[in-house]
């Protein structure tokens, strides 16, 4: 029987992810599926933990990839971590601070928002202002807001809550693995990711990151977690100690490539991920200003895996994407909420962010733009 | 750098679940990613709705695999159609009946159960009892209890509950692809399943159905669904419609595998499927029967899929499972909960279901149980 399968292209993923995926991941991909309780795939388990680890900067034992793409990350961090009339800040400049503030609510949080133009980060005075004014439990950022291209000032608001009772609850699922995520240096309590970004793994895991402090909050919880799926006191003891007690059969496939793409960060070394993602970056915009087509965003809070450029005027935004894709087999991302139609995303994230993929696009833009 | 990975083994899954995947499935799931908002995919994710319905018998337009593992799908389940305060009835009978009681009662439900004891089925004149007593706006049920072997009468129950105002949920994670499931037939309104069992694709999908009453119950609650990640309301406008929004990014790669798995079920035709997994079923409690093993459950509640065998007098259940799974690269699964130690459970789901799968699991424990 002939199948649509057959029919797939490799598309070269610039938008904002997933992000091409290596070779060697699309192996391990479908390496034999293993029992989720098998000795042999607990070291597998185990590996991915540590290098999780030092992907994301942090002696947190709990860490782990959740079973579900990065917004289950996201629900994850805040299922556990809120209980009914917490106060919640979520620090907003784009859709998915947005998102935030929805999941918290959902959950029963009293949640306070403190709003940043789209496409300019959060600014850490107004965020020192608002925390002089209030006590929050959880204090809630986007580390890199895919929806604009921002980096937000991790590190300093990471400052700000030193020696507050806050828990700190970073987004990472952009930022993991292309620029620096220091979750221990910068305080952070509870961080996620998702695989199909900077990790360039498909779309199907969260990695997620919990301080000590943040499972003491759990622990202490008045209300069991009303998300048996995602409660990290019940999957840690699958992902931990001698016994490992079945929980939810883990995504063993899934998770062998998560193993293959860690191992090629790391072999690669972290340092010079970075700097590969910053010199892609660096190109790409010289290529784009070459081409006169305008960033988004001011050149000190550009993040290099996700490049926002405005759409030139007089352009048809849907067309040149469907240009892009149908006789380029290139995906660009197109903008979301108020920039829709404004804006597109270039993503250079993991795997992507290589020269030859710069060129590509750039070439191919320079021919459709004439 | 040599790599864990490279020392997977091919083994065979005769446990409950993950299945034996094969090779074409394996396939698809190493196809190049593609965007999940991309007009190809959306042609794949099209023909994957429609493969599941006819996999789960079901004109539900609200048909789509869940982007999480099977607990996922029940949690996705509960979460879309219980407010608190709601009374829910849960039969239970084993583990998974337990997990759904956890699962509804974090969400704020009245919890109401009825036990029977595990390994035999839920007596349906029980449940008639109990339902003449009170209301219920849910009634749940574990059609194939993974943890004892046993299949419960989902048909006579759907009977029971015609013309009620009752909701009708069904666990079919492990009876999916198997046996029959007859979700319009036997008016279920909430059915999931999981991709690692019967369907034969690597764990991390939980294929859900909604009755148009099931989706109506969403749409009028009262409070919005308190996890944004499962609102079927939310992932409905991304699987369907002609402006599909972006909800969360889709397991790109696991939704190939599922649609390569369904399309080898239905080439090979459901009725021929079942009558597979059905004389594989007899091949093996035969052999079982020549070793004096013992079959837990009464042959009229047996699962074809799902065969639990009481551990026989003075043998070692640790040291059997791991000499199977260390010289015949076979995991079978143990008991769970008030049956562990007391029994073995071999699947036959899916691709395992085959003769020589059962032969050589037959001749090992022979030569195991001498």
């Amino acid at each position: 029987m002939d199948s649509r399968l057959d029919g797939i292209d490799e598309v070269l993923l610039m938008g904002p992810g997933p992000s091409c995926v290596p070779d060697e991941v699309y192996r391990a991909l479908s390496r034999k599926t293993l029992g989720h309780l098998d000795p042999y795939f607990i070291g597998i388990m185990d590996d991915v933990k540590r290098m999780l680890q030092r992907v994301m900067m942090t002696g947190n034992r709990l860490t782990i990839p959740v079973s579900g793409t990065g917004s289950a990350g996201m629900e994850a961090c805040f299922v556990n971590l809120v209980e009914p009339g917490d106060r919640v800040l979520v620090l907003v400049n784009g859709v998915f601070g947005l998102r935030m503030q929805d999941v918290a609510s959902r959950l029963g949080a009293e949640v306070d928002s403190l709003e940043f133009e789209w496409g300019t980060p959060v600014r850490v005075e107004r965020v020192a202002e608002k925390l002089r004014a209030a006590d929050y439990k959880i204090v809630a950022m986007v580390h890199a807001e895919t929806s604009t291209g921002v980096r937000n000032p991790a590190a300093e608001v990471g400052r700000l809550l030193e020696g507050s009772r806050s828990l700190y609850l970073l987004d990472a699922v952009t930022s993991l693995g292309g620029i620096e995520v220091a979750t221990d240096a910068w305080g952070v309590d509870a961080l996620y990711s998702g695989s199909q970004k900077c990790l360039s793994t498909p779309p199907g895991l969260a990695p997620l990151s919990f301080s000590g402090r943040a499972l003491e909050t759990v622990m202490a919880r008045k209300s069991k977690v009303p998300n048996w799926y995602l409660d990290v006191g019940m999957i840690t003891k699958y992902w931990e100690g001698k016994a490992r007690f079945y929980h939810h059969t883990a995504p063993v496939n899934m998770i062998y490539a998560l193993h293959q793409a860690l191992s090629l960060i790391l072999e690669e070394g972290l340092e010079h991920v970075f700097a590969r993602h910053l010199e892609n970056h660096r190109r790409l915009v010289a290529g784009l200003e070459k081409l006169g087509v305008e960033m988004l965003v001011e050149p000190e809070s550009r993040l290099p895996m996700l490049n926002s450029v405005r759409i030139p005027e007089g352009t048809d935004d849907k067309a040149v994407r469907g240009r892009l894709r149908a006789d380029y087999k290139i995906e660009i991302g197109a903008g979301l909420g108020p920039l829709a139609g404004k804006i597109w995303r270039f993503g250079l994230m993991g795997h992507t962010a290589r020269p030859e993929n710069v060129d590509s696009l750039l070439s191919a833009l320079k021919a459709i733009l004439v």
